[in-house]
């Protein structure tokens, strides 16, 4: 059904997309076509991405997810790098570790409590990524903020660089440990996905799967160039800031697929894969579309340095540490998402306001 | 025998209050009379909701409990509202939360294990409450500050009062998570207490307990008036802050009574009741009284903003990441208990000197 | 075979450091011949007391270990003090932090999870040494930063002096808990490693052990001296800041005979062992060295409060949430091992450019 509503997204918001912007329509409704064409989008490149890995068996494939998981993310991200947006950037890096953590995880925490009054889920895995978020967060978003008050801005240009390039060979190793050297050696690690996936058949074949990603990628790339030129008068016209059209409308926009397919997994009580999905994609979110992000604005006229504003960074902080306490015992429930979830509307709250 | 004193304490104590507010004695022995009446008032007021709670049976007894159970603090800090002093009353509450997480808890764990090697209680539930600590103190304390230092006055008490209403919708919710939808659910959650309290008859019958309640709950709001008005003068003879006052002075009256019974029931190796009284009493603090306080701040002249000096923030989030550390393992001795008491002496120190 | 480098060292290394001492050979040169010899006697100095703590018999061993097992590290620092290099002396304590858990354990579990898939030591180990670390740190150490914000000097170095106080009081009440009270309460705490100890052959015996010890000391002392007045020299010539040196460079020599012999204790598959030097190292330099020193300084013409830099507190906060997150569920791989790694990467290039 969610499938049915993004095909007739794309067919009505694509041409939409091309001909409003020819045409210079209002930005303001241009703005939701754009948002909501890019939702529809991200629908397909996920379906394709999942078929992929699934053809391409559990390594490549595990690989694919890997890179490809927040393509739209990156794709936005880059066209706001270009525009010289590097406020939203950043906004929209933790829009998308508050949007996963905290919303996503919470409500399928709260939506598959409501039909189940326990659910649980591997606790090795949780332990693993809890450190791997305290890696990211706590260390290399922290370390930057904290020394770049005393530094001048090319110092801080050069430990972001170091910091970036040390979190992608981390990201690489993560998987190297996850589908290589440490594959089943931890109990359940992964064993029923693993399981599931193989019985899986894949929705499209390698051909069809392939010609969609490409084609809706390049899709998205065309849409998000000009979605980012409608931030500066949507901003204005809602009184919104830089900030909170990063943190919130972008955030939301570059994941909502992939959220339903989290809330979705957790009502079926597959919580595994819900919290896979959410923590997983904020892992990559800070381990490898940032640091990427960060080496391709060396590029281009302004360089992006790996310095959230305090507001942020506490945020992501504190929502670490929330998440970690209540998912490292490998069991949630309804009360838990509504935890997560109160977290997410305080801190939306904040960001609103600020 | 504690019970003896107290009595003794409001016999005496009641009637010097009022007769030495009326003819003014010394301000200095005034606070210290008052003092000693409001502590001896608070075990009547504890012991008339115990009664009530036990008679209303678990579920009303529960609510009641989670709302009368911090009754004098909630008095004395609106008096010191109306006062306009809402530095004290920032600095109790503060002081409540590092009193009970610090002070009683360490306490108990030290007095309980001087007697026995080991004492356990339930990780289910020491987990439970960990993640509601982090996430009123962590996320909804620590919010407002960060985010107040780049907003308005106006934008500020509007986000104070948007988590205040979160704060109490989710204290209800955990309510009704612990007492209707998961009662129960957790192995040994509560089991062992709730078996207890069946048995348990009550000191006092209901129409006794109402009237001691009422009639203690009324001298306290008296007592407490005068109370606040000495401050000024007590801080300016000791040399004392308002912070002080507030986090050491005001918080160890407002719940001396609670302390005592939460050692005791250490001492007797009901370890899980002794935790619940240290941690569950924070909770209220931080997710009942503080927000209550907030939203009622509105009908006086001055109202309260959410933030808490960064030292008071601070010291909040490090006495309960301790005590999440400590406590997590579901398992307490002597050292752990001196451990927490060292961290509460550090920060007495801190704000001594502040 | 390290040992036999190491005696190398010392026959060519202590005349060298006596006769450029006393020609004022380039201080450069001397720089790096005073760090060689440091570190080689530092293994003596080991072997000594592990020789020592053999013969003494559990208790008292313990006790030898938990005040000699940072002799050299306090000698530098003393030498460092009488020359006025607070700086200097904050920054080998916060290096000697972050070196020991995240390079040593980082190396260990690295080193270690190389040859085995995984490895596992005592979680009750871990977690009564997680809630000393955080009370020493994010209690000890984070307090007097955050309050001598609003404090003048002298109320500063009070604040100082009482918690060094509490901290040298705590860390003895540790070793009471540990060797006496609750000796062999906890399942496996120490069991092995006692088993083993209690079957060892002491390398030296006592009077070789006693002289060896003595004559090490005394020439650690007399380097040490000739090194803290190198720093400047060397600072200016290779452009390293006081912070650099004292985190990186001096933490290095105190510690390098240790380290190497974690990291050999992992490859052995020992990793008990592995962890509590590197944990119970830097809970001594946390919760002895820095308060002996704190409380020395006060017979130095510059009296040094517990205070330091807002980047030293955040790096070695980060680094004792990361190392909990990691090593609280007793079990151990390269990637844990990696993680730890790249995280003091990461402080040392922020240091370097600070």
């Amino acid at each position: 059904m969610v499938n049915k509503l993004f095909i007739i997204l794309v067919i009505i918001g694509l041409p939409l997309s091309i001909i409003g912007s020819l045409f210079h329509w209002s930005e303001v409704i241009m703005f939701v076509v754009y948002c909501l064409t890019i939702v529809a989008l991200a629908g397909f490149i996920g379906r394709a991405t999942d078929s992929l890995s699934i053809v391409m068996g559990p390594r490549i494939g595990g690989l694919m997810n890997a890179t490809f998981g927040n393509a739209v993310e990156l794709i936005i991200s880059i066209f706001s790098l270009k525009a010289g947006l590097i406020g939203i950037v950043l906004a929209s890096l933790t829009g998308s570790v508050l949007g996963n953590l905290l919303f996503v995880a919470g409500l399928s925490f709260f939506i598959g409590g409501l039909k189940y009054k326990r659910q649980s889920f591997d606790i090795y895995n949780a332990r693993h990524n809890a450190g791997l978020l305290i890696f990211a967060v706590l260390v290399a978003f922290v370390i930057p903020e904290v020394f770049s008050h005393t530094m001048n801005d090319q110092d801080t240009m050069t430990l972001s660089i170091g910091i970036s390039v040390i979190l992608i060979i981390l990201y690489a190793a993560a998987l190297v440990f996850k589908l290589v050297t440490h594959r089943g050696v931890y109990p359940n690690s992964g064993e029923t996905e693993q399981t599931d996936r193989e019985e899986e058949t894949p929705e499209w074949g390698k051909g069809k799967a392939v010609i969609i990603l490409a084609a809706a990628t390049i899709a998205v790339a065309y849409v998000s160039e000009n979605l980012v030129h409608t931030f500066h008068t949507v901003g204005d016209t809602f009184g919104w800031s830089e900030l909170f059209i990063g943190v919130i409308i972008v955030a939301i926009v570059g994941n909502a697929a992939e959220h339903a397919s989290a809330v979705i997994m957790a009502y079926k009580n597959k919580m595994e894969v819900a919290v896979e999905i959410a923590v997983g994609s904020t892992l990559q979110i800070a381990m490898f579309v940032a640091p990427v992000l960060v080496l391709l604005s060396l590029f281009f006229t302004t360089s992006m340095p790996l310095v959230f504003t305090w507001a942020e960074l506490i945020s992501m902080v504190m929502a670490i540490l929330l998440m970690i306490m209540i998912s490292v015992d490998g069991d949630s429930n309804w009360f838990d998402g509504l935890v997560l979830l109160a977290a997410y509307f305080i801190m939306g709250i904040g960001f609103y306001l600020l």
